[in-house]
């Protein structure tokens, strides 16, 4: 593929900074590729690994000559990173993040950004429990969308070379809102981690039902939502915390629902058990059409055990 | 692997019978094999799958000569199916169960059985979101817990063959007293089957997030439960009616957890989050150790996608 950027700054390399340092590599997206990350021993790790050109924890340096600048970081950390770059940044540089939260990160770094950069926001749909720069991948992306939330005004030339840089990793891609993208990952994603959490964290309470026993018998469902919940505790209270409101909203109407279909459990109410478990399925297709998950039974576990 | 029983009956042929008759057909486990259910339908395509030797509407008639009857249907049918069947069992045979719930499926057909017939009331841990005959697999129990509840005074000789059957299909067995059972299952099985049908029905109903945005950014997340949320209908609507009590109690205690967890949302408290996020960690780890799930990232998806 041609080269898009001369120089492309990354800030952060867990599994998404690191996954795309691997997509530029392989692709040939950049000229060259400035990693930075505040822990000494994850920027050794990133040049073990060979994923960039130079290495520097200091995010400053990092972007000094950079034409695209990618904050990769827990969103709680995205002012702190935005104070310490802005300095730096070159005149027309295009600065954007990965983060789960919009409405917070824009908050906190725009304004930092000094006129004459673009800061387009955004955020790419994808990831696994793991973290850190071992766990990234090529073609992590593929097949996933990346939400952009530009501000007004944003120059359209710089938002086509961010869209057409996400485009080259396999993405497609969405604008979006910050406070509506806000909403949607309320309900796609922060509320299925909490709830993951939760529910695993009420399992290891419970004096009735020993560990082993939650541990032996978790193919029964269970074991499901311990992925979510393995998933990297400081981006997550991160997110937590930087999307308060929406994420109450959506557990509010959760709870709701969930007394509701309590009540139905207590008193055998059958008909309504059976019109939300019929309900439910048809999004399960929805999804497998979309080619946003495998068809195959259970993820593709006894598959993957056959081969 | 030898013979172990003459003739064993299958009353249901949906997931888990189709698998128990291919395993059966696979390994040798009968000198003949007879399948019986209600529908027209379904026993045709089983014929058509050439899952047995022979077929039947009637469950009286398929139990006659058998020496191993596996009842497999929804658990609120179980009775009527012990009814049935009562009058047609021959003397020392063995039935045996394969349902989520134990006191129900106990209360239900233990008044049926006659003296000399081994009732043993079973459970193994294992399925899909998959139903009927089409989505049976070898392979299904290899590695998975089958555990069995029997009654006060039940003959070991007919306890250990029961085993031994099970162990053929690859399962591990335990023994558990009914009561534990459904403690057990209501929070490794039945709470999340429960809690992934809510939470996809919340998502559904949201008037501020499209049904469309669901599904394209499912990735990050959501996509996980709605394979649970996938699953039968009639299946799990009985095991709400019929595990009332201890679902009820999981559900108390998994709301009490959520109410703390969002207070700490409320008012900013990352160190509870943070804390929380860390312990539910090591469960997943605990349960890969154990064999009981895949430690590649997301399920093994992208390694899928790859081959």
């Amino acid at each position: 593929m041609a080269k898009q950027f001369e120089t492309i700054a990354l800030i952060g390399i867990g599994l998404i900074g690191s996954s795309i340092a691997r997509e530029i590599k392989d692709k040939g997206l950049a000229g060259s590729v400035v990693i930075s990350t505040r822990s000494d021993a994850t920027l050794k790790r990133a040049q073990e690994l060979n994923l960039g050109d130079r290495y520097t924890t200091s995010a400053a340096e990092a972007v000094k000559d950079a034409d695209l600048v990618i904050v990769s970081v827990p969103v709680g950390a995205s002012g702190t990173v935005a104070a310490e770059i802005a300095a730096n940044l070159k005149p027309g540089a295009i600065v954007t993040d990965v983060g789960s939260t919009k409405g917070s990160v824009i908050a906190q770094m725009a304004p930092h950004i000094p006129q004459g950069v673009h800061f387009i926001p955004g955020h790419p749909i994808a990831g696994t429990e793991y973290s850190g720069p071992d766990a990234g991948f090529i073609g992590l992306f593929k097949g996933r969308w990346c939400i952009l939330t530009p501000l007004p005004d944003t120059d359209e030339t710089a938002k086509a070379k961010l869209r057409a840089f996400w485009e080259a990793l396999g993405s497609m891609v969405d604008d979006m809102d910050p406070e509506h993208h806000d909403k949607v990952l309320a309900i796609v994603s922060h509320l299925p981690h909490i709830i993951a959490y939760n529910i695993v964290g009420t399992a290891d309470d419970l004096e009735a039902v020993t560990e082993s026993e939650v541990i032996k018998y978790s193919a029964s469902g269970f074991r499901d939502f311990t992925r979510l919940a393995a998933s990297d505790p400081t981006m997550w209270r991160d997110v937590c915390l930087h999307n308060k409101d929406a994420i109450l909203e959506m557990l509010a109407r959760f709870s709701e629902d969930l007394a509701y279909l309590q009540r139905a459990i207590r008193w055998g109410d059958g008909d309504k058990l059976f019109d939300l478990f019929t309900r439910t399925r048809a999004i399960r297709r929805s999804i497998v059409q979309a080619g946003q998950d495998t068809d195959m039974a259970d993820f593709g576990r006894h598959a993957m055990d056959q081969k």
